[in-house]
């Protein structure tokens, strides 16, 4: 079928809105309309080229939301018109990963996917018999998409695709980062370094695990009035202290905090990120993905004194088992997903909408394919 | 009281035996009669003049065993006679540290121990009136010494204080690190860099963990014999392969260890031992002391892809109220101590054990105060 879609043709270029082939589904596949799609920083990385893996031409975006359209020979667990949440860490339930109980990474289609194919090799999408790429096996900058099976969350048809797609990467990145990565428990002291769409959903995963204190640091004060509403107690920048900010969050917390988030990707602050935890107990997650071969580093004292390090994709979240449970709690009031969402626009916008990111204006663009 | 003590007069200098004068214990200290003490790395290390926090003159030594001989005013846990093993990390069981139930590191005396100083600011030893300092709280290179009550771990008189002073360190921190800080299951896989004293006895904690899968690593293969008998499965020599040590394990492990433990103190082992977890839930514990300003680094995807790195002191060991369960543990005969146990001597040998520790002879030489 024909598709319009906003292809990547290479690095560094905008996205050209163009008229795509997309394949029936093949056995174990799903094909699905994308009802809405978020415009995340991961893809602005791959688009940039600044992504070592980044293959082109692709069909970019992996936030998204969307209805099954047609499955392909063997699916049994979505059927036409069911609502789903296309997932970049597929669970397929069978794997030495997913059967662990430790993590919610899966390996079954690891390889293809980093390629930018389906399980079989092969691409789902084409314009004029060239093959088009597919990107973290999700491609939501597309009207019609085809997934496998095990990378699709099937959740209530009451919540809004256009607000729950966020939940298919950074809000669900960030609260899971809190609530399964650390297990973050009531009372505790928490930083969270950075913001943006990640870090101000760790600030709503750390006010739903009822954090005593949430201290939220960025070199943009502008983002604080929001940070506050979603459950900050103190809000940080940096630039207004001399001495490294690990140490002016120890000094205000009487000896470090319990958690740490670092939602940016530099290895800077994810050093302060660790260096600001309490001795003897305190976690530091890593979110952000930080760019092709820097490194982190710490003295080993820090980890010897009891300073754990860690990081989380997806949040620690498994997709198929865990994330429609997060659209529940989205469904019952627990935390909203609209004060994230500062723009809207039909897929025709999708490059204003990487320039709102770029330019810092935007928390979330969303792509409504309906506009 | 008059004491033979092996002073150390400054960095660098062979230790040299002389009779001090140990003053009685004040309020909350406690003199004990010194019967045996292990020569550690770490004592060493303060020798040499390379521990920048070193503190001389001073009587050095940590890993010891010994009798309560006379206790100061208002102590209520040990009494004179009891047999106690001394503790370098104190446990007060009131402190912030102490009551968070997440670690075993006890804050209430930390500063004044780090100057070799007794709580009160001053010291017990003085040789010609000119005050000698301690060393690590614990200063068990003299026949007599004092120690806070905090300090003291009260043990069964039934265990041989020439085998058990050696969970006084390096004993209990390698297998506590398995079992306390690390936690390893039953089937597990793990690795352990480095067949020292440490080392060994993490080999032995992952045997009483029932660990699967128990590979030992070390440039020496003198070690391997006694680390198969303890329990490794696999022994292996880095130097032996062209690729790097992380890559041989995880082509060894089908994907990486479940938990591995840097028992060295080197910084590129430590990064090593972290690389080769396996993805998604391998656990990394560093228990060696690296040099002064040296630091650990990797890329954060290692930990954004769910490898945990964090670190023990005295692994993870409670030392009131947990150690004296590891010499039951001992006499149960759990384990045994006397595989490390090389050399005995008198106090006079003291600097040949120093010898034999450079030269990799010895695991563990201790020294019998009787002798």
């Amino acid at each position: 079928m024909k598709s319009r879609a906003a292809v990547a043709w290479g690095p560094g270029k905008p996205l050209s809105i163009e008229e795509v082939d997309v394949m029936p589904p093949q056995a174990g596949e799903v094909r699905i309309r994308v009802i809405a799609s978020g415009v995340c920083h991961t893809d602005a990385f791959t688009l940039s080229g600044d992504d070592p893996e980044g293959i082109f031409p692709a069909i970019l975006g992996h936030e998204g939301g969307g209805i099954v359209e047609s499955v392909g020979e063997g699916v049994t667990s979505v059927a036409v018109g069911d609502h789903v949440i296309p997932l970049y860490t597929p669970e397929c339930g069978e794997c030495k990963f997913c059967t662990s109980g430790k993590t919610n990474l899966c390996g079954r289609i690891r390889d293809t996917q980093g390629k930018g194919l389906m399980p079989d090799g092969t691409t789902r999408f084409s314009k004029d018999g060239e093959p088009i790429y597919h990107y973290m096996g999700c491609s939501t900058f597309s009207e019609y998409t085809v997934l496998p099976e095990i990378s699709l969350a099937k959740v209530n048809k009451r919540a809004p695709l256009e607000e729950v797609c966020l939940l298919g990467c950074g809000v669900t990145t960030g609260m899971g980062a809190v609530m399964n990565t650390a297990k973050v428990e009531e009372g505790a002291t928490v930083a969270v370094f950075g913001l943006g769409g990640i870090g101000l959903s760790a600030v709503i995963g750390a006010a739903m695990a009822r954090a005593g204190r949430i201290i939220a640091i960025d070199l943009n004060e502008s983002k604080f009035d929001l940070a506050r509403h979603l459950g900050a107690t103190d809000c940080i920048n940096p630039k207004k202290y001399e001495k490294p900010i690990q140490e002016v969050i120890v000094d205000l917390t009487d000896g470090g905090v319990d958690y740490s988030f670092e939602c940016i990707g530099n290895v800077d602050v994810m050093r302060s990120a660790l260096e600001c935890c309490h001795k003897g107990w305190g976690e530091s997650v890593i979110i952000g993905v930080a760019g092709a071969g820097q490194e982190i580093s710490t003295r080993p004292f820090q980890l010897v004194t009891g300073r754990v390090w860690k990081g989380t994709a997806f949040g620690g979240v498994k997709g198929r088992s865990e994330l429609p449970d997060y659209v529940e709690r989205y469904l019952a009031g627990e935390f909203k997903l609209n004060d994230f969402i500062t723009h809207t626009m039909g897929l025709d916008g999708i490059n204003h909408a990487f320039d709102l990111m770029h330019s810092g204006e935007s928390i979330r663009s969303v792509i409504h394919f309906d506009q």
